[in-house]
């Protein structure tokens, strides 16, 4: 049994985003038990699982990925979209561009401390799309 | 058809683990196909597919991955959970918080040198709870 | 509902390879909904979706990585497989032994500019094992 919705994310700045109740409230009533998967259309942003508390945690999660991955490197031969692209494709492969999250209860069986980040890599990305499939 | 088992590890030292025999003993018979997905409930831990054989490579993994996300970093803004803390967030994320492994004839199909790999990036992160759904 | 297809890739070269029409020529009619894992049975070597359209960005994906994780540290322990072998470990956990990819009108929904890349990072990895797990 598959339910599949696709929706589009508005436009985020360049950073980490909790849209774990954005993502919520596109899902109609969730099986007993299953899994969702959280899919993002585009190779310069990502989605990744992450801490839900403390703000603290997305603003460091930037400023290390681009200490992982910094812009205008030398040897860099991808340059015509801009400083930004190229890492972000880096970026958009190594968190990944989709989530599994398992369904127990009707409920997103995330743990306590977990939501979902929507990452936008660009500094300007604009609206994003995002497929979300529901398996039982 | 889904089966769906929740399942804590016990505190595991930092470092990488290899813990496809614990995973597996908690499965049923499995489908003839299908998929199993192991997932975290936790982010500052996370999980992968890696060798199985050497522990040398277990042992370089967490000197690699400290090596790409050093602690105490002087940017860092979330420290107060200890230096530990924010590197074992991006490892989380970096790795993964789940993994996929198709189920062909009844068991994992893992290649010859595949493992599954259990990673516990704090210096005491106690318990760990983990989700393992089979999809068929 | 399963379909499930265990294929071999030619031997790569060390790099990023846009294997998207290689993938979809063994897939047979796909479900209306659903999802399509594609898993790689090595752990030298990973998976990953990215852009579509300009080389460029594959060539800039080795040296990045190369970059993030260079051969021949001095801690390094397991090196009698040779130079290439441990950073091509790290590589394919951080970029991951799978991908998932939903499946929306029997076709995959990938972004107009999403590709899949078979990534290979031995210096001769040889011929390579998938398993393409269609759920339904």
């Amino acid at each position: 049994m598959i339910q599949q919705y696709e929706i589009t994310l508005p436009a985020y700045s360049r950073g980490y985003h909790l849209v774990t109740s954005e993502i919520k409230k596109h899902l109609k009533t969730l099986p007993k038990y299953g899994i969702v998967n959280v899919f993002v259309k585009h190779t310069s942003a990502g989605i990744t699982i992450n801490e839900n508390a403390d703000p603290s945690v997305r603003v460091d999660f930037e400023n290390i990925m681009n200490n992982i991955i910094p812009e205008n490197q030398p040897y860099f031969t991808h340059i015509f979209e801009g400083a930004d692209d190229m890492p972000a494709h880096i970026k958009s492969s190594l968190l990944g561009s989709s989530v599994n999250i398992p369904i127990t209860n009707h409920k997103l069986n995330l743990g306590t401390w977990q939501g979902i980040y929507f990452c936008e890599f660009r500094n300007y990305g604009g609206k994003r799309k995002i497929v979300i499939t529901v398996q039982s």
